[in-house]
């Protein structure tokens, strides 16, 4: 089944709020079997709404419409729906008994009469009772299509969309399946790895599609297949995914969907290492990256923002002829930097940068974009220069991005090669 | 003039990614009044981008369309484009130097003959040149319409945008002048600032428009000014802009558009005085988001990410009986973390904070969400602690907003009563 997904509410066109709604939908969606075919921003206009809803129709079996169910007068959604479908409102006395009950433990007591007009449903829905706010979600079955109106605010459509909406559409699709793996690859750009996989993704079926999807320094391969045999699709996409893993060996660092970091948090809480930053031009980046995950207190146990020398020299014992002779930026500096983190804070591994990030600061023999990285691991330390461009945030990323890259290669080559 | 964005791509539909694109986009449209009137998310396939083309011609003259630009073979935006005007694809000779030498500067150096294909435009575009990335962008002007695509990734976009699309759309209505004053404001909610100024908002003349735009913990105020003569708006808006911020007194921090971060890195850095972290839930975040100002060394001295217990004794002089007292997460704690920061940092202030960030790790007196704060000024340290709620991300920024918000408070007070 094909579903499109119609927003309704100037806030989302004049980008005062980004819709996060229709990406929540579309995940429930998934699992069910139900693609999302399009998602339409529109104005809270009755003739935005009439053109959204005829060219829907015309796409997708299930159509949800959110926003625009408020008591004020710039929402037109309900009346527009009825002159639709050729019907009228009706004033539903078990809403409005809910909404009079909202309002009577609100902070004011009294309920302005505009408010009654929360309770009026569309005489041909079956109404989808909301326990968490005033405005009533509805759904309607009409040519063959399926119609959901739902509250704009995100945890009532929540609401709606998992008591009310979920088991509906259970109902109408049992027969086709949706399966999909992930794999993460890291280290390796998008198009040198389609000509690695070019012949695998050649042969694959047609019922399996795959995408790569690129992000700063990795990319997600994502194989999709779709059909009623579910045992079939899983074998198939799973033995796909395995060939792609095995070809691209060390490049893949998870065969699910989640991000390198925390694949990184993960595979060090699993082997009980723990790692510490010392961070100059990343200024807490990767520490911050590293701490958003859940669980992060397992392996990460601090860093170091040494923006200033003094703190290079004092906090991670970076010695000051070092400093003076080779300049902050440097070789000799990060890898000093690396290992008195890894003894500041008694650690199996640490991660030190030191660059220029920009747009300031820059020199002939030192331009913007040069970042010299260190990882010192069990048994080594490994340094390596880098040179990016004028944009200071992406330095800052592309920065995070080689270091956590480079601590994963020798974490990968000291866990084979084990240092006992 | 009427705007229309179409993005391409499965990620979107699937709802592995949410769209933030289109929101920034027209938030760049509006101030040179361009009004996005449809945002639409539609498949990677040519059916859906005929179709999608097809329809926004009806509604608007400006259409954007983004995503769909990569080098595989999933990507068919450029050839279905093509077809759509009727047109061949050329290869620019400009383009395919510029992917080249991002590849030969690459590690692994050669460059996959797919990769050419990103040099590959529309024979009747005009290419936009895209200095950081692969994938150019073109601008075609047909039927009396003008069509902008651009890449998917949010910075190449953004990049294009700012530098290669706001200038032409610019020069397509030079008559009228579009005039903006903002003012950044800290520390009051949308609605009470509203209040505060309602009788001003309600006698502004109907050429100049407010908006409010929130983010976590500040409200940015826009004012709009739009008509024929520079000069009378350019004077009216800035009347009124100085108007409100006389009557907001102190929540005002900016008057330009600049974030909050931008304004301490800023006023820090005028009146010579120097700052240092020691975060331990919000590991890192705050020096990530402070220097990824450019200037900030100035006056960011460095940080701590004190995760682990003995990070705070041995790098931050926290007291071993007060942590086994009070705990990690205490505003004793924290009020050591933020003092030992000054002194080793030897700095003029300080910020600590310490807390339970979650999902894990709550208990009945500390749960998940508490976080303990700190500021080590010149003269004192101020301690204060929260009650965030249960997403760790959301908890980590509102801490971090609440910690700045801190550090600028004392210091107007501070700077406003001399310590000499």
């Amino acid at each position: 089944m094909k579903a499109e997904i119609i927003t309704i509410g100037d806030e989302i066109l004049n980008g005062q709020i980004v819709d996060t709604n229709s990406a929540w939908i579309a995940q429930q969606f998934a699992p069910i079997q139900i693609a999302v075919k399009q998602i339409s921003s529109i104005a809270d206009t009755a003739s935005a709404i009439v053109d959204a809803l005829q060219q829907a129709e015309e796409r997708a079996d299930i159509i949800v419409i959110t926003g625009g169910l408020g008591p004020t007068k710039d929402d037109v959604t309900k009346h527009t729906a009825a002159t639709y479908f050729n019907t009228g409102l009706v004033r539903d006395p078990q809403v409005l008994l809910h909404v009079q009950e909202i309002f009577s433990r609100s902070r004011t007591g009294d309920m302005p009469d505009i408010n009654k007009q929360q309770a009026d449903v569309l005489a041909n829905a079956h109404v989808l009772f909301n326990d968490v706010g005033t405005a009533p979600g509805m759904f309607v079955r009409q040519n063959g299509k399926y119609y959901f109106f739902l509250p704009g605010v995100p945890y009532e459509m929540k609401f709606l969309i998992e008591h009310r909406v979920l088991p509906i559409l259970r109902d109408l699709s049992p027969s086709t399946f949706v399966y999909n793996a992930h794999l993460i690859t890291v280290g390796i750009g998008e198009s040198h790895l389609a000509r690695q996989i070019e012949d695998i993704e050649n042969a694959m079926p047609a019922f399996v599609k795959l995408a790569y999807l690129p992000k700063l320094g990795m990319v997600r391969l994502r194989f999709t297949a779709v059909g009623t045999d579910h045992s079939l699709l899983k074998a198939e996409t799973d033995r796909l995914a395995s060939l792609v893993a095995t070809r691209l060996g060390s490049y893949v660092v998870a065969q699910e969907d989640i991000s390198f970091q925390e694949v990184i948090v993960r595979r060090f809480s699993e082997k009980g290492l723990r790692l510490a930053t010392a961070e100059s031009c990343t200024g807490g980046n990767i520490a911050a990256e590293l701490t958003a995950i859940a669980g992060a207190s397992q392996m990460f146990q601090g860093g170091v923002v040494a923006y200033a020398n003094q703190v290079k020299v004092d906090v991670l014992q970076v010695d000051v002829a070092t400093l003076q002779t080779f300049g902050a930026v440097s070789e000799a500096v990060v890898r000093q930097m690396a290992e008195g983190a890894k003894r500041t804070f008694d650690t199996d591994y640490a991660i030190a940068t030191s660059g220029v990030a920009g747009p300031g600061g820059g020199s002939p023999e030192k331009p913007v974009g040069m970042v010299c990285i260190a990882i010192s691991g069990k048994t080594e330390t490994i340094v390596q220069t880098y040179q990016f461009k004028n944009d200071r945030a992406i330095n800052i990323q592309r920065a995070t991005i080689a270091a956590l890259t480079m601590l994963w290669n020798l974490f990968q080559k000291e866990e084979s090669d084990p240092v006992e």
